[in-house]
């Protein structure tokens, strides 16, 4: 029988069971067809109609509207989207412009600014990143060619609750912590990036919408593979794609249709999220969250206790729980809990059940 | 019980059928950790310990001097390989010179053209790509700061059987196709880099061996994804790496260890590509190699039969045998028998034994 922990890491992340027992269970021998599917030709009928279910799947769960949107399956992580995405998208003499909510958020311009003029629409770091702006805060500098955030911020736990009003500037989003975990208002997307490893499946493949309109006239001087409109024109198999990750990925766009979609996966989200904030904000302060109320991520939970030796016993005795990956990342410290779509309700449960009784015994 | 075919496929390719197993058994909860190696953070000391012990077996297996160069794992394929081997390597000023022998040999030129002053040591075009040079055909124009070739050519079968004496002029090689597959002197390599669905494992990691001299003064404003010299600091794990990918590499590496070694393997895929070159050349031309016979590749055999309908029924036929994906790439036409490491002997005596049959009875 496999042992199976709570796994809190913030990605690669844990994936529903179900998907992993479908995987387990077809490894050797695919649909029937005598191989794996990770042995499988990208050029055979059979990969290329994965590919395309996926890609159906992602547009119906988001709803995306097909005839103006692309999706893309590509490599190289978000990281590799901070380059991609200034080098299609600026053209000479344009700008952009970034809203910095964060580590990733910063990475991003960092790599951008390599490629082009970009401007700060608002920058978070003297409030150590604990909050989303308000709208009024936001310069976007004159008519950049589009506007840049971060939807989720993995390290610092905030989130932003819906989109800021750009006046139809498309909105370039990497939503890599928090894709598919509630609907979106498509409105005025113009890309969306996400890293699969915490929402989508294995690290290794990178999910891309992108608007039609953004396809066109990209710079023939730029490398086949960093060319939006290239992949874009073979369906993702320009080259041999992360078939196996792609795979995996469509098992868990299957598991979210059949939670109810992302109407129900975001209520179910809400609550698993809720079950831990409860615990942080009835503890007197013993639990200290690092992320304004209003802005608090429903994916990432980051909190600090009083002192680093009680944060390192309430980790070892959370491992004796089977309450894994809860260390917080080395720029905000102390404790993390990722709660992705995959943590069961069950997981947040008996993490905030841990909290309460550490709490008691601790306090 | 699982159905296993034997699986022709040029890539993604068959896997060692043991490496499959141990994929399986883990696949819910790796060494009792209670989690998927996928679902595991790519910061644990168990994924950073994957990463170095893969990096070691490559080592090790392919005799790289450890002091002198250094093993990456990348994304993106060999075909993102293509322009960043010259956006690192190649300094304002220089030029590189390119051996074209086949239809990836070209890709690659054509992506380095983009990124610098290249020139053509020689084009096998002419002889539709049937031959590799002999090394007095090759003229590498002067002083260049490297010199590209593709050391297997999956579609056409040829194969370079030794390295040009290339005057200390350091050597990148696309070994995609032929990694793994035998020993290497590395005495001229300043490069090789290979997508890993043929000879390593899942597409979706790119592995690349580079010389550590070759990663000074790579320029800082390049896109820290595509810098070897980033990537290396960080020991691949820069971004999130492929995790699954690599961790499927790792034992495939181990069962090339466990089968001897590249000696062994050579050895052995020499007797393995026997088999159907002898049925070939003992068919009185009812079957055409592709490739001049002492360029012929090991590890991909195309052939003609002797008009379309013919070469159709053998597909249909083969099929019915569970000998599959022997379709010819369609720049030849034809069949193909894709054998790397991970086939069976049996798998190609299977074959022979089919061709012999199917001569008989339409020759």
């Amino acid at each position: 029988m496999d042992k199976r922990v709570y796994n809190f890491s913030a990605g690669p992340a844990t994936l529903p069971e179900k998907v992993l027992r479908k995987v387990q269970e077809e490894l050797l021998d695919y649909k029937n067809y005598g191989m794996s599917i990770i042995e499988m030709s990208h050029r055979s009928n059979e990969v290329k109609s994965l590919v395309e279910e996926t890609e159906n799947l992602v547009k119906e769960l988001l709803s995306v509207p097909g005839d103006d949107y692309k999706v893309l399956f590509m490599q190289g992580g978000a990281t590799s989207q901070f380059y991609m995405v200034p080098q299609n998208i600026l053209k000479s003499g344009d700008s952009a412009s970034y809203i910095l909510t964060g580590s990733f958020a910063k990475k991003a311009y960092e790599e951008a600014v390599k490629m082009g003029n970009i401007n700060i629409a608002a920058d978070m770091k003297d409030n150590n990143y604990s909050r989303i702006p308000d709208f009024e805060e936001l310069d976007f500098g004159g008519n950049p060619a589009y506007i840049h955030l971060t939807s989720n911020n993995t390290i610092y736990g905030t989130q932003w609750k819906s989109m800021p009003e750009t006046s139809r500037i498309p909105i370039a989003a990497d939503m890599s912590s928090d894709i598919m975990s509630y609907p979106i208002d498509m409105k005025n997307m113009g890309i969306i990036y996400a890293g699969a490893q915490k929402n989508l499946g294995p690290a290794g493949v990178t999910l891309v919408i992108i608007k039609k309109e953004l396809l066109e006239n990209i710079p023939e001087s730029l490398p086949n593979m960093n060319r939006y409109d290239v992949i874009a024109e073979a369906d993702s198999l320009f080259n041999t794609p992360p078939v196996y990750a792609i795979y995996v990925m469509k098992l868990v766009l299957e598991w979210v249709k059949e939670m109810g979609g992302l109407d129900k996966i975001d209520k179910l989200n809400k609550e698993k999220a809720g079950f831990i904030y409860e615990v942080i904000d009835n503890s007197n302060g013993f639990y200290k969250g690092h992320a304004r109320k209003e802005d608090r991520s429903v994916m990432n939970i980051p909190f600090r206790l009083k002192d680093e030796i009680l944060e390192n016993k309430f980790l070892e005795e959370a491992e004796k729980n089977d309450l894994m990956g809860l260390k917080g990342h080395r720029s905000v410290g102390g404790i993390r809990a990722s709660i992705y779509n995959a943590m069961p309700a069950d997981g947040c449960k008996a993490l905030a059940d841990f909290m309460k009784d550490f709490y008691q015994k601790n306090k």
